[in-house]
Parts: structure tokens; C-alpha cells; sequence
């Protein structure tokens, strides 16, 4: 480590001009938040693996800023030669720079990993010590790094319309609609999501995300995808000619003048434009749309700001809302991967049982030490996993994780995002808490899904904490809202019952889910930051709704849903806003020996007993008899004593 | 009215330059909520009277902007000549005004009556179509205004140290170790209650508001009074000249070069200085401080903006954070005025049975429609409301309302801030709802409550809307939650069971409250609205807590408490970051037949009966035997059926 450290500093030296630091960001040329094993640079530069984070490397410091939910992780896993930030307690990483580097220090970076956004706001942080934003030109940390995993060529695939609901020429459609409105002529799509939901492709060329490495422009009568050409097979080739799109070179998305009138109004390749205009238009409409909030530094720098309309880009929020194929989809892949995860409670209780003596997921007593101590099979927090995996592998439209899965025992579970690794991870104990949040991709939809149980006797303390969890789970779950309620607006309901006892968590309560996209989604989110971009949580949205708490070296614990967003049919309707509430779509059982029912009230007992029995029937023709019996058992209604 | 509308006209056509519209602003010369009759210009050119509003008169035109707590009021009010612009939902007014009054147009306005930020945002407003805000010399209203009341000479009056708690001596050196910490040289004060606060002084000049039309200006080493100096008696000109504070004319505000080192450096009179420092202190400290929220443009224009450090006055949040002494005077003034609350609803509640043959507060029996019909004696709104001050008028240290009392039968209940005039004012009834909503000033406090209550047979409906609002109530009032939480943050606690049925209510949720001064006191807000300044909620705070619901044309709800905000004692302290709950200091029964008990969650149930047995064992000193026997039976305990 010391010796990347040293390289990189040489580099940095030899670098025209010398640069005083370098910033290494975790994300790729479209500020990815999962990237492809070739991208994870501040993973190998710091060692931290979480995927958020930002190192950097001055002449004779290294700082890695990550954020709550990776403190823990982020000690374990950086060097003596790291100091960790921890965001939202320490400076920020534009602060710090402005106050600890010298006058007119030169920062380098490699304009494609960071936005835009970002790079303006260093920028005005630099002014007042005349500190400078160096471009470098190549990535430096590609130059040292001697086993970079080559460049991906993985198939582009093209996503039904019975998965999508949605045609491209509907999308485009739609989506010029929106540029008209705005007087703009063109669209920059760098988001690798949005890019693969307008287009109705999907990939693989990043882990979790069936995505593809490109970009795509939008004019009002054209549109093309930039993309490594090996990907595209012919019949995927006929299919963007079908759809007037016209594929270029992926890294002609840098040579390209893509605010040039001569590139974004040649006329389509194709012969028929189905949806677009061919018509001469636009009086008066020469701009470009770009979202400089995902934009990179790079590709923005290259415009012609006078063309440029910065905006949230139209498709964040259109993919959010999503369609009622799309919503059926979602339902029906939380139904499979529900099911799963049950099989996958079921055979932990029983190999707990059986290999370690545990009382099991029903009763809460003592764990038989001698049959603890003379197991011959010993189960670790990643092959459990692997079988949690292989339940959900069996099951329709698999197409792998949507996440790396966090398996956590005890106080690995206070880890927020933790990641087990094979070699050091930590063996099952019924003795503790087990947290697990996973999720798969589907072809019908992405899944997200956390659970916490205890298979032994779990304490008061944990009981009263599972509990105020789950309260905080059911008091957001169950809320009913006007329209133009925004997510942090709703935050508070999650953490209320926590904050009565003067416990909190230090993460978000909820992010959309994508439709075989993305696990974590925009625009919206459920979290106690104000959003800048504050857009209202709105009716065919999905959100997690993931409340947690978490004890340091103790355990830790968090339930997560995914929810719909659905119209209520409220008894009245104030102000003519309309009313929203919230469709549970995971079904999986809370451990009822965790909940100390004392603490709910019947309305949340009521909305308990009812979520356990549609559990139990909705998952029931998935499970065989010993599973359904196993679940019928684990959803009995709970009653007050 | 009409006559008003067109000598105003005149007068902006007759302007240099002639004017294309005149906004005539609700404000004084302080941006005080309360004016005095003088200042009352809005209501004189409209006839709208309540205390939140904006004229504005165009060549054809005259538009009035008001909030949706005086949607109904104005509707009621205005002539025909007028077009009400609901806030919120009709554009806002500079808005407007750049819309729709001519390119290049001039808007004039007395500079003294709006803010400098209101002013700015304007001319932003403006810029596009070329158009110019106009401050003229003398203001237009007054011109016309025959029967304008005279200028107020009333006496300023020392508020001694025994309610307030702190010296002038210890506030002027807190302030000036916060001007010098921003590297500030001086400050202008401009509120009226800031003023008072910090000096120690209270008047009469405007009504409901024991303060003195007078600026403050305070430098490292001198501080001045301006202030009309036949208010000054020759005992309050020895305390002020033993607090080094300078008496200036109030006139000379204006013609005075506050930013000039000149003044604000000149050695105070008194020889001896206290608190402040006479060396030459200031190596950089040029500046001078002024809020431009509330710094009129008039003042604001008069400054050399290089000098200025604009920032919200630090005496916002000195003022709002309660010592000890007044917290202690604040609660004590809250249990007097309960006892008047207790002592009127005892009243009312015989006079509904005896006058009007109603079945009282306690019982749930229809009206003696005989006994209603033959009643010789007719009490309306304004005669009850009258009672109920000469019950606070007994009371010690009572000093005169807090705010106009809002006492409204039926469909008036459903208008938020409505202020029944004596000749239009609806009787009381026996068969509706009646919400009284009513403060007072005593010399160690200012209140603020409000009730709702029925003598007759409430509808299942009414009853399911008190619940709610009262489950609101509580939720806020029973809340925990982490220092450094906002009040937007809380407000949807008060909001959640209305939403449930689709229920809301148009307006804030809890407002700061003075000690000794404005019922409206800032920096802090619980409003739906994030706030701008995003003060959080602070130990030492007060602040209401009051939700609501209006049906219009039927009947309102409200329940209103004051809340002091203390460190709570939780079992944990997660992320070491203190948390703070409520202490409510208003005592007064909640209607138990208002109340379906079948609707509250046992916590709920528990908190109200808690605070109805401290309410009886609280108020009982105050009250005689009968008074004492009703309360006992206001605040029996509630049980679930």
C-alpha cells in the first residue's frame, strides 16, 4: 500500500504542473455508484471497498471521506498511512483542501470521475487561496496500477416491452415533448440507468447493474448511443436502426461536438423516424440539455456554456414513475425473492438448530454450548449468503444480486454497509443478531430486502430496540400524505420512536428501486437531509423504507420494505390535493420474538397482523409444505398480553 | 373606498415620476406584525383589517395578497373594487407585478414600510421588463389620510430585573463579544421587540405589543436610543444615562450617518462605561451589522454597502433562548391566565345553559329550543370575549391582550385569524362549535391558547376532527428528538392523524412567544414551509403548538398550547447529541365530550389524563369552589370503553 502511496506521489511530482494533491473518486465517467472491477481506483489506491467514499493524496498525507454508514468498515479497512474523514462530523472534502493546502496549490483529478457540480463547487471553494482544479489528462492511478482488469465487451441485450411497458419511440416521444418545453434542442444522457431505460437495453458490464458502459444524445429529430461498437450485435444493430438510433464509438462522446448544431441536427440514419420531427423546429431553441449534477467535469467542460440549460435531467423522474407493466413486475419479483428469502429463513433455522444447538427462530432458549462446541460444518456470514443466493437463483428471471449482500453477526451488523469477505469474515452465533439486507436483479424487477433475527435469547435491550425499529418501519409504511409531501419531510416518521429513547441512525430511510436497474434510484429520497433538488415523493413511485439502529461492537438492526406509492381514498380530501399512501411489495416475516408488543400500539399490532397474513398467503404457492408450515407459524398474529 | 382608490390615483399620476401602481404594505417603519392605528395604511385603503396583507394599486386595478389564515376574512371584507390574491396559491406579488404591469413601469412605495430583502427581491423581479420600484419621499396614503390618528406619546417603562433576568449591562456585553466575533464595529436594531428586550424597556405604543416605536444602535464602546424623547421620563433618561445609553430623537435615524466611524465611534456621554470597552479597539472591524430582513429599505439604502455585514441580528435568537427568570415568569403568567381561561368557560358554560337552555359542557342533551327562543339577554362573540379579558384583567401583573382575540361561533371558526367586530359579530349557539383562540400580556409573560369547545350535541364528524387535531397536538407536544432539529422537521407530527382522513389545516404549527412581548416571536418557526433560516429548536425556547381544521361555511377547530423546550432525559444519547423534548406551560381542560377515545392510542390517553390531573392541581389555587368542582370534572380521566 505504502508503495502505491509512493508511486502515486512520483507521479504527481513528475505531473505538469506538479500537483500538490490528488483526489481519487469512487466513481466512473458516469458517477456511478457500483462500478466495473477496472473502475474501482480509491478501492485500490486506499483499500476501502465501501462503495462511497473519496481519497486523497497530498505530498505526505492520505485522507479517505466516506459517510456514516461506512465509518466502522472504513477503520477496519484503511492502513496507518490513511486518515479517515467522516463526512457530516468532519470538514468537507472542498473545505479541507481550501484550508489545509497551500496558496495556489495544484489539485488533480480525473475530470471524467467527478461531476460537474462538484468541480464548480471545489472550484469556488479554491478561489479565495488561488488554489487550482487540475484536469489531468490521463488517470494517474491507471498508470501505476499494473493489474487493472481489462475493458469489458459484455452483449448489449434489448429489454422486452413486457418487462419495460414502455417503447423507445414512446420514450422519445415523451422525452422531446419535454426538450420543446424547455427550448431546448438536444439532450446529454450521461447516467448509465437512464441511458439503458430510455433505450430499453440492459447490460452487464458493471456488478448489480444491468447496465452498459455508454452515453446517448437526444435532438429534437435524432438520437444516438455511444458505445463500445463489440457490444452491439446485429440483431441489437437492427434494433437501434428500427428506433432511429444511431450507435457511435464510445469514446467518440469526447471528440463529438455534441452542442454543435452540425451534430445534433444531422438527420437520422434510418429511414423512417418514427417519433421524432424531421421538420425543421426550433426557432429559438439552441440549447443543450445536460444535468451537471452527473455530468462529468470533462464532457461539460467541452460545451459551450451559452448553449447549455443545466437542469435535473427529464428522465430521472420519468424512470421513477414508473408504468403499470412495470409496477406488476416489481410486485411479482418481490413476491419470488420473498419466497426466497423465506426458504432461506427456513434453512438457517434448522442448520442453527441442528450444527449449533440454537433454541431457533421460534423459541427463545438456551443454545446447547456442547453441541456449539463439537460442530463439524461451520457456517460464516458468507456462505450463508451464498445460499441465500442460490434461493433466489432458483427462482424465475434471476439475473444475479442487485447488491453486494451485508450478512453481519453481531457487531458486524452495526456495520451499516458492511461486506463480508471470505477469508475474515465472522462465523453465525446464535448467540447474536444477524442482519441481512440483500436483493437481486429480476427481469421483471430489482429487489432490495432487509431482515433482522435472533436464534437464541436475544436481550431486553435488543427486543426494545428491534421494536422501535419496526415501529419507526410501520409509523412510515402506514403513513397517508397530500401530494407534494416530500421525502424529508417524511424522515422524521421512521426515527420518532427511536428518538424517544434517544436512539437514532446515521443513514437515509428510503431511495427508490429501479425496474431491473438500479437498487438505489433517484430522484426522490427519504432522509433527514433537505434535498437540494426536493422533488415530492408522487403516486407510482417505488421507496424503501428502511429505519435501523445500530450499537458499535454490540449489533446492529434494520427492516426494510419496499413500498409503492399509491392514490389513498382518504374520507376527505383538504385543499383538493389528492392523498398518498404507501403498498408494501415485500413480503417476508418480521421475528415476532423480537418484538416486544407491549411497546405497539393496536393500530400498528393491527397493521402487523395484517401484513404476516398476506405474507403467508401471498408467499404460500412458492414454498413447499415444510416452508409454508414453517411460515404459517412465523406470521401468527401477535395479541397484547 | 372608491374615493380612496381614486385620490390615491391622482396622487401617482400627479408623482415624479408619475407611477404605474403603489404597494401599500401592511408594515411600519420596524416590519412590526401589530402597528399602531397610524400605521394601520393598508387597512385604511382597503378596509381588509386583518394583520397580514399587501395592497396594491395599479391605473384599474387594486389587488390585495393575504395568507390562508385570512382567505375568508378578506373575501368578507373587501368591496368589489378589490381582487383578493390568495397566497400560496395565486402568483406572489412581485410576481405579479413583473407579469403584469407595463415594460419600464414605475411601482412606488414608502421605502420605510418594506424590508430591504423584500425590496431586492423585488428589483430582481423586476429587472427583465426594465421596471423600477419607486421609494417616495412621503407616503401616499397618508397624504389622503383626513382622519389619521396623531402621533402616540406614551412613556417608556424600565421592566426591572426581577422579570427580566438579565441586566442591559450583561445583554450589551454579550452583544458586543458577538460583534466582535464577526468582526462587526457596530449594529443597527431596527424590531421593536429586539429594541425593548435589549435595553430593558416596554411601552405602549402599539397595540397588544408593550414596546416603544424606537430604533437601537449599538457600537463596540456606545449605544443609542432613538426614540421620540417626550416618551422619556427624566427617571428612564438617569437609567439610561447609568446604562451609557445615548437618547437620540427618533427622527434622527434617518439624517444620522449610522455607518460612519463618526458616529458610531463617538465616546458615549455617561462617564462611566461599563460594559463596553473604550481603548480603540477595531484593527478591521469596520462593519456594521444589519438584518436586512427586517432593516426597513429606507435605512438600508442609506448605507455604505461596503460596510455592511448583513446577517440575522443575534439578538433574534438571545431573545427567543428564555433564561431562567423568564421561563420562570412564563410559567407562572400561564397558570394565571389558565385559572381565566378555567374561571370563563365556567361562566359560559352557565350562561349556554341559562340563557340559551343549552345542555352545557358536560352533557351531550339536546337544546331547550324554548328556553333559546325566549331569551332576553344575547351574547354575541364580542361580549363573551369581553368577559374573558375582564377575567385576565384580574389577574396580576396584567398588562392589556396579546393580540386581538379571536372568539368565533360556527362557520367563524373555520377563519383562521378572524376578529369579530361588534356590530357584525355572530351570537354564541348552543348547537355549533366555538373556538376561542386568545392571549394576554402580564408583566412576567405573554400568553397564547386557544380551545374549542360545544355546549350542545357535537356531530360524530366534529368529534372525529377535535380527535384529530388533538392527536396532532399531542404527537408535537410528546415529541423527543435530537438537538439540532428544525421545526419543518417536526411539523408533520402535528399534521399525521389529520392526514390519515385527509384532513389539514392552511396554516404553522407553533410560533416562539415573548417574554413581555410579541406573542409572535421568531427566529424559530414548526411551519410546513421549510424555513430559510433553519433556526433548530433549542433548549430555553418557547413555541406553540397548535393544529388545526376548518371546514368553511361550518365550523373550526383548533387546540393551542404553549410549549418551553427543555433537555430530555433519555435512556440513551445516540451520537452524543443531546436530545430535547416539551414541557407544555399552558393549563386548560381539553373537551372530553369533543374527544372519541375509542380513536387515541393508550400513550395518548396516558398524556391527557397526566395533564388534566396537573391542570385541576395546578389551576385550584386560583379558582373558588365552584370553579374548582367544575375543573374537577373537566379533567376526569379518560377511558377507553
Amino acid at each position: 500500500m505504502a508503495e502505491i502511496l509512493s508511486s502515486l506521489r512520483s507521479l504527481m511530482a513528475a505531473h505538469s504542473p506538479p500537483l500538490d494533491a490528488l483526489v481519487v473518486p469512487s466513481e466512473d465517467y458516469h458517477q456511478s455508484e457500483y462500478v466495473s472491477a477496472r473502475d474501482t481506483r480509491r478501492e485500490f489506491v486506499s483499500g476501502f471497498t465501501g462503495s462511497a467514499g473519496l481519497a486523497l493524496i497530498t505530498k505526505d498525507e492520505a485522507r479517505l471521506w466516506t459517510d456514516g454508514r461506512y465509518f466502522l468498515q472504513a477503520e477496519q479497512q484503511l492502513s496507518n498511512e490513511w486518515t479517515l474523514m467522516r463526512m457530516a462530523e468532519d470538514p468537507a472534502v472542498d473545505v479541507w483542501m481550501a484550508e489545509n493546502l497551500p496558496e495556489e496549490a495544484a489539485v488533480g483529478v480525473n475530470p471524467w470521475c467527478i461531476s460537474a457540480d462538484t468541480a464548480h463547487r471545489w472550484e469556488s471553494a479554491f478561489a479565495k487561496k488561488k488554489q487550482k482544479l487540475v484536469q489531468t489528462a490521463t488517470d494517474i492511478v491507471d498508470e501505476i496500477w499494473k493489474n487493472r482488469p481489462a475493458d469489458e465487451a459484455n452483449p448489449v441485450v434489448v429489454q422486452p416491452l413486457e418487462f419495460t411497458g414502455c417503447s423507445v419511440a414512446e420514450k422519445l416521444h415523451d422525452l422531446r415533448g419535454k426538450l420543446k418545453a424547455s427550448k431546448a434542442r438536444g439532450i446529454i444522457i450521461t447516467t448509465l440507468d437512464q441511458v439503458a431505460w430510455l433505450f430499453n437495453i440492459r447490460g452487464s458490464d458493471v456488478p448489480y447493474c444491468p447496465v452498459v458502459h455508454a452515453f446517448a444524445l437526444v435532438t429534437l429529430n435524432s438520437a444516438f448511443l455511444y458505445v463500445d461498437r463489440r457490444k452491439v450485435s446485429s440483431e441489437v444493430n437492427s434494433y437501434m436502426e428500427e428506433n432511429a438510433i444511431e450507435v457511435r464509438d464510445y469514446t467518440a462522446v469526447s471528440s463529438d461536438q455534441l452542442d454543435s448544431t452540425s451534430t445534433i441536427n444531422r438527420k437520422p440514419k434510418a429511414e423512417t423516424v418514427r417519433n421524432g420531427t424531421t421538420e425543421a423546429e426550433g426557432a429559438g431553441v439552441d440549447l443543450v440539455w445536460v444535468d451537471s449534477s452527473s455530468c462529468s467535469y470533462a464532457l461539460y467542460s467541452k460545451l459551450n456554456l451559452e448553449k447549455v440549460f443545466q437542469q435535473q435531467s427529464p428522465l430521472a423522474l420519468a424512470k421513477a414513475l414508473k408504468n403499470p407493466v412495470e409496477l406488476d413486475g416489481l410486485r411479482k419479483s418481490h413476491i419470488r425473492d420473498g419466497a426466497a428469502v423465506v426458504q432461506y429463513l427456513v434453512w438457517l433455522d434448522k442448520q442453527m438448530q441442528d450444527i449449533y444447538g440454537a433454541s431457533g427462530y421460534f423459541l427463545e432458549g438456551e443454545t446447547d454450548k456442547k453441541k456449539k462446541d463439537l460442530r463439524t460444518t461451520k457456517l460464516t456470514e458468507v456462505t450463508v449468503s451464498d445460499k441465500l443466493e442460490s434461493f433466489r437463483a432458483s427462482k424465475e428471471h434471476f439475473r444475479g444480486l442487485s447488491f453486494p449482500t451485508i450478512s453481519s453477526v453481531g457487531p458486524n451488523a452495526a456495520i451499516i454497509h458492511y461486506g463480508p469477505q471470505p477469508e475474515t469474515c465472522a462465523e453465525v452465533d446464535p448467540d447474536k443478531i444477524y442482519l441481512f439486507d440483500s436483493g437481486a436483479q429480476y427481469l421483471d424487477g430489482t429487489t432490495d430486502i432487509t431482515r433482522t433475527v435472533h436464534f437464541g435469547v436475544p436481550s431486553t435491550h435488543e427486543k426494545a430496540c428491534y421494536t422501535a425499529v419496526l415501529k419507526g418501519h410501520i409509523g412510515l409504511g402506514n403513513a397517508r400524505f397530500p401530494n407534494g409531501t416530500n421525502g424529508h419531510t417524511l424522515d422524521i416518521l421512521a426515527r420518532i420512536p427511536l428518538w424517544k429513547s434517544g436512539l437514532d441512525y446515521r443513514h437515509g430511510t428510503g431511495h427508490g428501486i429501479g425496474s431491473f436497474l438500479f437498487v438505489h434510484e433517484g430522484p426522490h429520497l427519504i432522509s433527514f437531509r433537505p434535498s437540494a433538488r426536493n422533488v415530492p415523493i408522487q403516486a407510482s413511485m417505488t421507496v424503501t423504507d428502511e429505519p435501523g439502529y445500530y450499537e458499535d461492537g454490540n449489533f446492529g438492526i434494520r427492516l426494510e420494505n419496499v413500498l409503492v406509492v399509491n392514490e389513498a381514498d382518504t374520507k376527505f380530501n383538504f385543499g383538493d390535493k389528492g392523498y398518498l399512501e404507501f403498498e408494501h411489495i415485500t413480503w417476508a416475516p418480521y421475528q415476532r420474538k423480537l418484538i416486544d408488543v407491549s411497546l405497539l400500539v393496536p393500530e400498528e399490532i393491527e397493521w402487523l397482523n395484517t401484513y404476516h397474513s398476506r405474507c403467508s398467503e401471498i408467499l404460500a404457492p412458492y414454498l413447499n409444505e415444510n416452508e409454508r408450515s414453517w411460515l404459517s407459524k412465523a406470521t401468527e398474529p401477535v395479541t397484547v398480553a
